[in-house]
């Protein structure tokens, strides 16, 4: 049987803060703080994008559907791959500064509280600029490098990416910037 | 860094009923409610083994043991197989009965709801004794294949445990017995 989201908000009887710290729960076993690091698509350089997601079998849409409402943001979109795995996904800067950040700081994580703290600590230097120096750069990625598994699954190496980093004339030029801010 | 199970219970401020809604949500990711079928080993005939489990890599082995702190039972062992995987479980009937159902029954599952379901008829049924009786028999082991992906992964086909059940006599003696119960 499927279940729609308002059947969902009806198992916990209007009772928001219950759903909020059941969502906390589904996150720590379902969901991820990531960071990536990419390659700028425009110019020399990388770009930083954190991103909060939660993934779900496409026959549990429904829970997704119920993390929209939550947290009144996010796309739903199927995943690559041969599994029927669905991602929900949130992205933007602002919305994971006042969405997601919030939502966490309140309602506890446990198995990814470290996960998220240093998530967390990525998004405030971004929006400090700290990556637009080089020093604050090789930490912010060395920071991204250090969650989920040590960069297990990476594309490249910690090094290739701290290689390959423009040297900015002026340490406060903005050599990197973000696209999705 | 890891978190002590006290460390764990103070990020919910003492709220016990915050924690036990983070707990339904965490199961609803990564537990599993499902009913083994297994050969008896002193006779002819199948045991119908209830169990409610929760996984996690073992570097989170402090949710585990929260796990046990919430349904006051339960053990933590490792998980056969490659990967480091533990595994806390729950499988005698009378902790089923006491600890598990008056729990979900009272915080809800979302995704695994189906599976609870079905999980506590099964259980609610052999109390009655209701596998006693060949049709009882069946009809427990049909709803027990239709979990958790329709019997995928299990060792024998359904067909296989109906047609080695043994006849009995009377349909009111016991040939078929739980022994964890």
């Amino acid at each position: 049987m499927n279940y729609t989201k308002d059947d969902l908000l009806k198992l916990f009887h209007g009772k928001r803060t219950a759903l909020f710290y059941y969502i906390a729960g589904f996150v720590d076993g379902e969901g991820s703080f990531s960071v990536a690091i990419i390659k700028n698509p425009f110019k020399e350089g990388w770009l930083i994008n954190p991103c909060f997601q939660v993934y779900q079998h496409q026959k549990h849409r429904e829970i997704l559907e119920l993390c929209q409402e939550v947290f009144k943001t996010g796309s739903i979109y199927r995943k690559s791959g041969v599994h029927p795995v669905l991602n929900f996904s949130i992205n933007s800067m602002r919305n994971i500064k006042e969405r997601v950040l919030p939502f966490f700081d309140k309602y506890p994580l446990v198995t990814k509280r470290d996960a998220y703290q240093k998530f967390r600590e990525v998004v405030f230097a971004l929006d400090r600029k700290e990556h637009l120096t080089s020093k604050g750069f090789e930490r912010l990625v060395r920071i991204a490098y250090s969650m989920n598994q040590q960069g297990k699954g990476r594309r490249r190496t910690l090094e290739e990416v701290l290689a390959s980093q423009p040297k900015p004339a002026s340490e406060s030029s903005e050599t990197l910037r973000r696209t999705s801010a």
